[in-house]
Order: C-alpha cells, then structure tokens, then sequence
C-alpha cells in the first residue's frame, strides 16, 4: 500500500481501508517483537497550530514504535507569524526541507489540503479546523469495530450523546455508509441529533438509521456503543441518564458487543464498566497506535 | 534487579539500594564505551502535571543514554483536563497504552501511587505535591555520598539552610536512617530547623544527630557538607554568613570530604569553591542520570 | 575537521570555510543513503532563553539526520531562573553533564563566549543578543553561494531591505570580506542603509562595495540578490517597489543568478517567482541542515 498524502477519510475505498486495517494487524506484531528499525533513518515534523497534546502523543508513539525521529512544535502559530505572517505554505515548504512527513494540525478546514499542495514530503491531516477532518481517528475507530466485531458489514451501532457537534461521530457515520448493511442508532436530546449533511448522505447510500432518545431503549440490539460527552449544559437541561452507561445497563449489552468512546469521558461512562471485558475504550487508544503507524508506513519511503 | 514501580524512597531495602548502586556504577562504562542499543525500542513518557524542566532534562538524557525514545508532555494538565477534567487515572491508562514507562510529576501527594494502581507500564515517581516524595533524588543523592565516600555506614553529614522545606535533606535524612553509624549535624536557623516528624524517626532509629547554627562549628568533624538554598526573607533576618561556604571556609573541610548541593544554588556557594576536587555538586548532577539510567532499566522488561 | 566551539562566524578562515562546505556537501550524500548510525550513542541539548522555533527545528532535523538524540528546552529560563536566578555559568555545567553538545540561544551578546567558559561539552552558538551573532545562519547563507554560484570569490551580490538592523546581511557581508573580488551593492532606503561598522570593515578590507535605492537600477549585474524584509513602516515611508522582486523584474536577473531570503517572507518576494529555477530560498533552509550537520559531526567526539 502506497499512499501520497493522508487528508480526508473520504478518499480510502474500501479495499484500501482492508489494506490500511491488515497493516495495522502486522503493527502489532511488530510492536510485540520489539519494534523496527527500518524507519530509523525517517523524521516526522509535527505542525500543530493548536494544541492537541492528545494526538501528538499517539502520533509521537506510533513513529517511535516504527523506530523513527520526531520533531515538534506544538506551536506553530510561534513558527510562522511571530511579527512577520507567514503563509501556512512557506512554512511546509520549509519544514518539508527539515522531515520525511509532516503531521500537520491546522486551524482552518481545508489546512492539510493547501500544504499538500505544496508540500515535497507527504502530509497526514491531523485536524484542520473545529468542523473540518480528523482522519486518523475516524479510521481506528472504525479499525477497532473491524477488530473487535470481526466484521463491519451488518454492524449495528448506538453513537450516543452530542452528535450535532461530534466530530468523531460524524465522521464514523461517513465512513460506515461505505460498507454494507450496517444500522445506526442516533441516540441525542432532539436539539444534539445528527445534523441534516450526514442524514441526508446516509439515506443516499441506502444506510438503515434511526433516531432515539434513551440508550436503554435499544441497548440489547446493538454490536456497539459509541457513546460521547453530552456537555455540560445538556446534562442540566435533559435527563443524563438516558444518555449513560453503569454496570447496571451493562447487563443488557449483548456478550459480544462492545463499548467504545472517543476519550476523555467526562460521566457519561461509569468508572465501574472499565473492568468489564466489553469496555473496549482504552484498547480503542491502542489501536490509535497501530492505524498510525500504518499510515505512516503508507506514506514514507524507506 | 527487578523494579515495578518507584513510587518512594522508603521502598528500597538497604541491600536493594545497594544492587541499585551497583547497577549505576555499570551505567557509567555503558555510557563510556557509547551506550548501548539494548533499549532502543523502548519508549519512555513523561507526563508532568507541572513544570520541572530539570528533573525532565535528566530523565530525557538517561533515556536517550540507554538508547531508547521519549515522548513528553511538560503540560499534562493540558492533556487531561482542557474543558473536560479527565481524571488522572484515565490519562494514565491511556499513556500506559503509548508508552513502556510513564515518568510522572504530579501536583498531589499520592498521585504517583494513584497512577500505579491503574497503570498496565511501570510508573516513575518524578515527585508528587509540594510535601510528597522525589525519589529520585534521594537516591542520586544518597548515590553520591556511596560514590564519593566510598561507605554510608559511618558518615557524618551537615545539612546546611532551609530544613524545615527542603525535600531532599528531609529524604536524604530519612534514607540515611537505614544505615550505621550515621552522624547527622543540621545546621539551621532555628526556626528552619528539621521538623519533628524526621526528628522522631531518627531516634526511633537511634541515629545519633544534632542541631547547630553555625556551619563554620563543625566542618571539620563531617565527610559531607549538603548545602541548601536559605530563602532571600532568611538571608535577612539571620547571619547568612553561618549558612554559606567559600574558600577560606574550605580550608578547614577534611581532605576527603565533600561538598553537595541539590542546585540551583542562590548564594549559599562561593563561585571560587568550584575548582575545588571537593565540590561535588555538578559531580552529583552527572550521578543523577546514572541512577535514573539504572532505575528505567530495572523497570523496563528487555 | 575538529572545532571545539562554533562561537563566531569571526573564527573560520577561508580554509576552515571551504573544509566545513566539503563536509555538507558530503553530509548530502549521507542523508541520500539513508542516514549515519555513526552519531546514534550522542546526545544534543538545545538550550534555548528566548524562542527561535526555526532554529530549533533546523537543529533537531541536523541531529536527527546523523541518528543522535535531542533533548530541548524552549524555555531555559525556566531552567534556570524560576525562584532563584541561577547563572548561564551553573545551567551549562549541569547541562553539559546530561549531553555531548549544547546549541545554545541566548538573550544576551556574549553569552555563547561565557558558556564555552565553563562547559565540559562544545558549545554552539544559535544567536546570543539581538545586536550579536548567528554564526550558523552566516554559513549557511555563505554556503549557498558557494554551492549554487560555484564560487565566492568575484562573486556581486545585492543586499536588498532593512540593512541597519538585518543580523543576516550584515553577518554575511562581514564573512564575504574574507574573499577576493566580491561587489557588494546595498539596497535599501537611505535610512536604513548599512552601518558605519561594517562599512568601515569592508573599507579596511579593499571589498569593493556602493550603495543604492532601487533593486530595478542594479539586478542585471548581480549572481545573487539577497532579499530581507523591510518592515510595515518603512513600506509606508518609501516606495516599496523599489525593495521589491516579481516575476517581470526576475526577466532582468541573469541566467545563472539566484535570489537568496533568510524567511520568513513577508511582501518583498512575489510568490510567482517561487517556481522560477533562480528561486533559491526554499534551498537555503535545506542547506542550513547539511552546514549544520557539519558543524555537529566537526564538534562531535565519536
């Protein structure tokens, strides 16, 4: 598998996502054997225009796993304006001279677009923009279904909590419209449903969704959960419980499903499911690492 | 030696510090003859909820020195609680699934056994709370007095300045504790004079101290002169020259004594002491990385 | 090639000039090949008291490409002055027991000379003061012409922007008063023309040299036009045009010419030119990682 840039989850096909997902298996056992030193020789620039300790971190994790050098600034705002202004494309011609990829976090929708653009090295979009893409993370969270699941044709799933202003969940939602047979609960408040753009792509591709208002409604009937924060101000203004999981719902999940979350929690996920074998979050962080270091297996040369 | 955690001092045996002693002295040749490989494929996290620039320096370089990675995050509170307050376990069962080892600096007095209670990677205790543990330290501490003096057993220390608020000479005298034959001279204004919790557990452990207020009184009685800053308010209202050496003063330390200083030092050390053999304390820096080097080997499986 | 500091760009001869550009160029080819594991055991310290990200990643990238490893402070002022004022002397010496060189950035002229006073390890100077030097960016400016012109004797090139306060100009016309047959044309507003200083220098030095106010008047009889910002006042004030290089003036710039800018860029380059074969600036970021391996490999003890 050969890729240029990583910018939208839009542009896997579903063999390459197959193809993405069979590398990431052969990153575990590469991480299992002690890593490798193929990539030895490559740097990764990490561009950050925002803070995102969370995804430097795994990005950070998965090139050191793959035995490569890191380079960083989380604050690139300081690399290319302080005074002068720089365009966002002179600074990646720039750091293209200094790397072998740039991991690139902007703060405009359409950021890793324009830097590939320009760029001599491969770009993976790490976030462009509040409303933009966050590839990497749409593609292991549908990793962790593949790997948990066994399968995501004929999957059903619960996405639960802020869905209007979820990323992570509008985007999963993108991607399972690729595959076939596949349910989708949208559990939110009225006001924090799905948005229209993504209702409308599903009904498109002929994806069976239904909107509900109580988690416990459907628990039983679903491969996995997928819940999300609620926000503050919702949980005052609608009852939370509808929209929570305890050890208590626990036992309505059927045996094989799962539970996942985007991480951090805030209360939506009660810390007493952690010890239960289907709490499938934490594994979901892991899995972060392995879909990263096959993309950037994918776009460097060695 | 097989470590799995270090979350205190106290957890070290007297034979166990010294297997750990040992381990350092062997760090040394590695990093003479250029390191070595063996950990290459090891990644360390440092996770630090506050800042301290010097202690991530230290572990970075034993780190780097024993060949592996490091990904670290200066600003953990950053990591874990932007808008969503993610407690410390979650952030440290995410980081355990990044990383092969977590150094962690964290703002409360039990936050490094917190996290080793949940953490599936060895925890590094790098302090936690302004009254709570830096192991670390007092073991390079106590390291540096092995070294240099060649026995702890029998060794007559002052430590000179603030004792009432310094970490390290609290931890050093408790550590000091386990062995024979110790004398200990604190050398303090009276109102920074060692508080009673130490007091009673050095007799509780018939370590033989006293209490003076003048350094220039005993220097020639001791194998050890730990000097610690005095606070600019202290400076003022006592005679900081009974709390500060120089080179006349120097004339009276033993030959084969020491002078030892956590740094920063403030005043509390003449510049011209340091061409003196006998002025340890960038000695004490260097023995810093061997122990840390020592302490991630002995955590790390390889 | 053995340095034991890189303090001042003052302290290369003409051949130590030419065996330092040998040594980037062959670090080219190492880079080529994939890399040098032969640097994989040292350890670089970045000691930075006021921000320069550019130059820290370019550091970062030179290190990473020889395999060695980076430890980095941004923020050396919270090393070493957080409560207690320790002196650039302390810092260095605990630093220089954590690494095998240290890159320093400091907030004041001299500070480089001092740290190399008292530092067990090299010392190489990344800019000391706003009015001191940067000697690693007046070589890798004089080593793109080197390798782009073939020669810098006889070479003509124009300065062109705020020459009173560029450290980039002024540094580059002192190390080109080391050669034979250089023109130099200074272009810029009257009021921001060279200083005295430089001019009396190059006086000194029979380095043939006028000065003018419009880049239109002299582009056809330079091999390099090096291009600076002239700052948003001085744009108001004066004609911007006349410090100012488009594709219809590039029409005028000999065959074999190129146009050189420190970046980043703010008006003074038409992003038009970017793609014309003379555009050399993009590749002077690129040559300041091979002269800065140089530099590394040259103090490096392996």
């Amino acid at each position: 598998m050969k890729l240029r840039h990583v910018i939208e989850s839009q542009q896997f096909t579903v063999p390459a996502l197959m193809e993405l997902f069979n590398l990431a298996d052969g990153m575990e056992r590469i991480v299992a054997r002690g890593g490798t030193g193929d990539y030895s020789n490559r740097i990764m620039a990490l561009l950050f225009y925002e803070h995102s300790t969370r995804t430097r971190f795994s990005f950070e994790s998965a090139m050191s796993r793959l035995g490569g050098k890191v380079i960083t600034t989380e604050n690139a705002i300081q690399f290319s304006s302080v005074m002068h202004g720089e365009t966002l494309e002179d600074t990646v011609r720039v750091v293209a001279n200094y790397s072998d990829v740039i991991v690139l976090r902007h703060n405009e929708i359409g950021g890793a677009a324009r830097a590939a653009a320009v760029s001599s090295v491969p770009i993976i979009n790490a976030g462009d923009g509040k409303g933009g893409q966050h590839p990497t993370q749409a593609l292991l969270d549908l990793y962790t279904i593949h790997r948990e699941i066994k399968t995501i044709d004929g999957v059903r799933i619960a996405m639960v909590g802020n869905l209007a202003d979820g990323r992570t969940v509008r985007s999963l939602a993108y991607l399972l419209g690729k595959f076939e047979r596949v349910k989708i609960f949208f559990v939110a408040p009225k006001t924090l449903q799905m948005k229209q753009d993504i209702v409308d792509y599903l009904q498109h591709h002929n994806v069976w969704f239904t909107e509900e208002e109580d988690l416990r409604k459907i628990i039983d009937e679903v491969d996995v959960v997928y819940m999300t924060r609620l926000g503050p101000l919702e949980r005052e203004k609608t009852d939370p419980t509808r929209f929570y999981i305890d050890e208590s719902l626990m036992k309505f999940l059927p045996k094989k499903s799962i539970v996942m979350h985007p991480l951090p929690r805030a209360n939506e996920i009660s810390p007493e499911v952690d010890s239960d074998p289907r709490a499938a979050y934490f594994r979901q962080t892991r899995n972060g690492i392995l879909v990263r270091m096959a993309l950037l297996a994918s776009v460097l040369d060695v």
